[in-house]
Order: structure tokens, then C-alpha cells, then sequence
């Protein structure tokens, strides 16, 4: 399997030793969003059966279909509706997970623009229930990947009223995850989640 | 919260008793199909913070898209994808929940054509992950609702080119479980995984 990265992520590596020489090449394929490789990774996952997660399909709201004569159906006007949910979810060792995958050009911060008040409250719905919740956010211009539990992100959420419309990289590095990408998976976030289920501890208490 | 049944349910309901009577009145409203009872259901647990449970959007590949000025975008030629999952999925007292929900006018067994591959091998991979997998059966002529565990269906599904295309009634009346609609929700199906969590038996074992 190919394995491409998002812009730019070569460059990084092509100031590395020697012996990650061998790597660069198949950083070679570059113009794949984050999506795209959290959903290679998700592909990676399931093929080894090590857990079945899925990107859910763009919400559109049907208006009008034809139904050609020997041929697929072809929907002639739809519409963008806003997603009730985030993006992914899945199951991980009887685990339920629920994320969001974010990407910002930002330096310094995230921005809260990347969500919507649905979102937000699916999150604390499924942690009600026990679930995992998350976010992985790509700060692009630094390449740097991060995993971070949903319980910050709604906290920064309800105050962003008063306080501030981001959540700033140094409580992300402080609160959250970094994680290297890698080659397979290429965003290998379960292992943030094993680090937690392997001390039986919650990821909401960091 | 107006409730509306499948085409047909009011009929059986204007059999029964003078007590009865009183909810033939929410029955009135015909033409719903059984993935919108249980759409509503879902939205109930959700409301009552029971359940988070959502059905997948339908699978589009979009071709092309206008962006009128100053109004939203227009999908203006989209096709329809098969989904590569079940079309449910959710979280339930930190339970991973994974299922389909289909309709039959058959009176006597359920034809097997209403799965595809992909969703018996999604359905497979879930219960390796201890996910809890069924299916929802609601047989329109005969207005019986079934919740059958996904590890029958399975079973019956790989065993369909050597024998039948389809799963007996009888069959799922002895290895499943008999739902009766009820107000809120419509379909109660979490009340049978209370009944094995209670337990501590596994959906698998009946």
C-alpha cells in the first residue's frame, strides 16, 4: 500500500539522518488532506483487525433524482447538510470511539471555528455513555499531530464567551498527546488510547 | 412528540380492547417506514440521555457541485454509493452498539438479499472487536418487530449458497427476541440488551 502524506511533510524529513533516507520516498506522494490519512490509518486498523473505525459519509439532504434506463440513478440536486455527529467512530477492544479529525495552518493555536455546537454536544453525549472521545488535531505549518480528549475541547468550548476563540498549542502540548506519524498506520492513534487502557485509567483525567 | 407507524399497524390496533382505544389515536398517523420508528426511537434515548445512537447519512459520491453567489452549494450530480457498513451505530451504557434495520412484506422468513457483503463482514469485525451486533427485522404483514443477534445472521448468510436464501421465521422466533412497540420509544430495543447486561451473558450465546 502507498502511503501518502499531506503537504509539505517531506520536507521535514528531508533534513533527517541517512538511515531515514529509505522513509522519504514514500513521503514522496504529497497533497493528502489529514482526513485522508486518518483514514488510511482506519484502513490499516481494520485490515489487521485490530479495530474497525470509519469516517461517516458527508450528510446531504436528496431533492431531486432521475432515474435514467439501464443506468445508475443519478441524484440531480442535493444540498451540504450540517453533520449531527463528528466524523468518526468506531470500536477498539469492546471500546467505543468517537472523534474528530482537525487540521489548522495555525502556529501558535487551534482554532474553535473548526467545530460547531452539534458537535460538541454528540461529544459529551458519548462521554456521558462511557465512550472515548477525542479529537486529532494537524497543525500543518509545524507538522505536528496531536491527540487530544474531547473533555478540553468543551471545556475551552463553553468558555469561549468570555475567554478566548482557540485553544492555544501550549495547553495542547501540555494536556494533550503528541504523536509521530509513522508508516503503518500512518496516524497511529490507538496506541495513545492503549497507553491509557493498559493503566485502566480514563483519558479524561490528564 | 407525534408517534406514526408503518402503513397498516393501526388496523391491528383497532381490533383490540376499549383500553386500547386511547392510543389507537397516535396509530392514526400512517406512512412511516420502520428505519423512521426507528429513527424516532433513537431520538428518544437520545433525548432521555439512555442512548447515543445515529444512522449513518447515505453514501454519496458527489461529481459535481455549483456555488451560486450568496446562496449555499448545490450537489448538481452525485451518485449513490453501497454502504460499507451497517447503517446504525452508537453507544449505550459504554456498549458499543452496531446494527441494521429492515423492513419485509414476506410472512414467513427473511430474505437474505436484504444484506450485502460488505455489511455481513462489518458486522463480523465488530463482534471481534466485542462489539454487540443484531439486527432489527419488522415483518409489514404480519406487524411483528424482531431483534436477532448478527452471529445468526452471519451464519446463515455463509451458509446460503449451499442452502436457503433466506432465514425461517420459525428460526428467528426461537434465536431471536419478539419486540413489542411501545409509545416512547417505539421500538424498545435496548430493553433486550438490558436483558442480557443484567446477566452478564453475551448476545451471542442464545
Amino acid at each position: 500500500m502507498a502511503i501518502n502524506y499531506p503537504n509539505g511533510i517531506s520536507k521535514k524529513y528531508q533534513k533527517e539522518t541517512p538511515t531515514q533516507k529509505k522513509k522519504q520516498h514514500s513521503f514522496s506522494n504529497r497533497g493528502m488532506s489529514f482526513e485522508e490519512l486518518i483514514n488510511q490509518s482506519n484502513l490499516y486498523y481494520l485490515s489487521k483487525e485490530i479495530a474497525v473505525v470509519h469516517k461517516k459519509p458527508t450528510p446531504v439532504q436528496i431533492v431531486h433524482v432521475n432515474y435514467p434506463k439501464r443506468s445508475a440513478a443519478v441524484i440531480t440536486e442535493a444540498y451540504f447538510k450540517e453533520a449531527s455527529t463528528t466524523d468518526y467512530n468506531g470500536i477498539y477492544k469492546g471500546n467505543y470511539l468517537d472523534f474528530e479529525a482537525k487540521e489548522t495552518k495555525n502556529k501558535t493555536s487551534f482554532p474553535l471555528h473548526n467545530f460547531h455546537e452539534h458537535q460538541i454536544n454528540h461529544m459529551k453525549q458519548c462521554i456521558n455513555q462511557q465512550g472515548i472521545v477525542f479529537v486529532l488535531i494537524w497543525f500543518s505549518s509545524l507538522q505536528r499531530c496531536f491527540f487530544l480528549s474531547a473533555t478540553h475541547v468543551i471545556d475551552y468550548w463553553e468558555n469561549k464567551e468570555n475567554k478566548r476563540k482557540s485553544i492555544p498549542l501550549k495547553m495542547i502540548e501540555d494536556c494533550g498527546y503528541e504523536i509521530q506519524l509513522g508508516v503503518a498506520p500512518v496516524v497511529p492513534y490507538l496506541s495513545i488510547i492503549d497507553h491509557y487502557i493498559s493503566k485502566g485509567d480514563s483519558i479524561y483525567e490528564k
